[in-house]
């Protein structure tokens, strides 16, 4: 018998909060809330600027989850997974499939955290429960220029650009990408931001098409402003030349002599950006795909919401995407069949 | 044990050539070479303007599918199924899986080809082998928005377009196309040289989001030069406003409100033109994927070499691509472990 998915969500964040946002409105139903600090005694629907749902936010995890036994959590609390180990645990404890947006969990075995890995993935074996890392990563800088693969007899590389506008994000990052500075002063090991972020991606790529690889090359450069102007943010006009934002490349070497690289431009939004993605396969014949604005929250949400069916459905573990078909739109996701353990 | 795949090619034309060549480049063993009129008793290798390989290019697909006993067969014959029906038959009772490059054979259920259809269907399923027509659709008119759909919360369309240049196609596609018309002059029913090329790849999408097709539309709309040229081979100027080729759009209506719809824009090249493709996905988020060059015959040809695989891997009879996983590059093709028939 079809009964109607029943959702956990850890952590209303930006993106957390958009996703649980579109779990409603896919008919999947939100029966517990956890989140540290905001939005604690609210109702969700109310914290999600809706209609009340008779569900409280809580930062009590063990209570909501042994109280409700979700069939899937949805975990958009951080980024490492470290940190996310605790909540994952008692979420598998409690008979939970787990999602989560953490960067880290992407394409875990290659990150530097194997024994939180492992842990994971042997506790996800023992419950017959899954762990998945996904979001903007699955579609757009993953299975894309898989994708596009396919149309290739030969392959000497894999090349990817990928743009966040970091109007948005804060000082920090601002400071990070070294706005205002000469492009000479910009060092190749400068500190980037995100410049972990394609590791995970490109080690799926060099997977999916059995590719081995050898050696990882990281670099920084910087990006320049093409003219003068002002910054939403930043309050002071930054001229044409000066460092805008910085693109942290990646580079897979494999042991087929198919080169895998992306870079990650992060800087301030000019005139005609948007937070694109491309892909160049060069070969036989070279092929380019792209697209032109990512839409990271809604994508990353929407990409998650897509991704709960196959969760269900998937083998134990610890997976990542490569373990999976490719994420579709599944409108159908608010029902499933099997029985609730 | 690991052995060569053995393949047997039908049709030397523009595609199954390069097809052939791109075999030969992965390893992939030619046994049979079977054409019309072209190479007769040549060598498959002279044929292909490379070094002989020990096969003779042949008429009498019979006695070549006897005697080699193919793994794999590349029809590339012609497009129409009752036209390639009498080389399929023989190529599964000969024990070989086919993958052909027939427009008709894409997604063969929606086409008035019906009891040649089944004949093959029941066919391939008595005799264990598998039929699967392949080319530029795979990936690029199918795959793509089912991909790209993965990342969307909502979708209300899915809208393509494909342009095909058709300089190089000759008089009989430059006069269908209506070169140098008044676009007023152009009926909404003109006849279109593609306008049946998208509607498999329109139904493949349907089916692997789950949608339900109640009808079908097709019209034809004028494309217009952009400023005066003089095309390569027309001979003589067009000018800006009159007509420089088709757009034959398709749209399939589904019960779940999803429009889809695609054109196949077939025109004249002017200065800025590719063979791009594009998807527009109209939903929550609205995205946009472009392929600039398509280069249709290199990826058809690749397409099919990299479906080989899949193919001989697959479940029994004719199949579409939405039976399968979704294309990529295969580089170790050239082998299977499967035992022969």
């Amino acid at each position: 018998m079809q009964q109607p998915i029943q959702a956990a969500i850890f952590g209303l964040g930006i993106t957390g909060s958009k996703t649980a946002a579109f779990l409603l409105d896919r008919g999947i139903r939100i029966v517990a809330a956890v989140n540290a600090t905001n939005f604690l005694g609210q109702d969700v629907g109310i914290a999600l600027g809706r209609s009340p749902i008779g569900v409280v936010v809580t930062s009590d995890a063990e209570a909501a989850l042994s109280q409700t036994r979700p069939d899937i959590a949805i975990v958009a609390t951080q980024n490492g997974i470290e940190e996310i180990l605790p909540i994952v645990k008692r979420c598998l404890e409690h008979g939970a499939d787990v999602i989560t947006i953490a960067g880290d969990a992407y394409f875990p075995s290659i990150d530097s955290h194997q024994a939180a890995v492992q842990e994971l993935h042997a506790l996800a074996l023992a419950r017959g429960k899954t762990i998945l890392g996904t979001g903007v990563q699955d579609v757009f800088w993953d299975n894309l220029p898989v994708l596009l693969s396919g149309a290739a007899q030969t392959i000497t590389g894999i090349h990817g650009s990928t743009c966040a506008l970091a109007d948005e994000y804060g000082d920090w990052v601002l400071k990070a990408l070294q706005i205002g500075a000469s492009p000479a002063a910009v060092a190749k090991s400068a500190l980037h931001p995100f410049s972990s972020a394609l590791i995970g991606p490109l080690h799926n790529i060099a997977r999916q098409l059995g590719l081995s690889v050898t050696d990882i090359h990281q670099t920084v450069e910087p990006v320049v402003a093409r003219q003068d102007f002002e910054p939403v943010l930043a309050g002071r006009t930054i001229h044409a030349g000066q460092v805008v934002g910085l693109n942290a490349i990646t580079r897979l070497i494999t042991t087929q002599g198919v080169t895998l690289s992306a870079g990650f431009i992060s800087k301030l939004r000019e005139v005609g950006d948007s937070d694109f993605v491309e892909w160049r396969i060069e070969g036989t014949p070279n092929l380019h795909v792209r697209v032109e604005d990512r839409h990271d929250i809604d994508t990353t949400s929407a990409t998650v919401v897509n991704r709960i069916a196959d969760v269900i459905q998937a083998p134990p573990g610890f997976l990542t995407v490569s373990d999976l078909a490719p994420s579709r739109f599944s409108p159908h996701t608010s029902a499933i069949t099997e029985n609730r353990t």
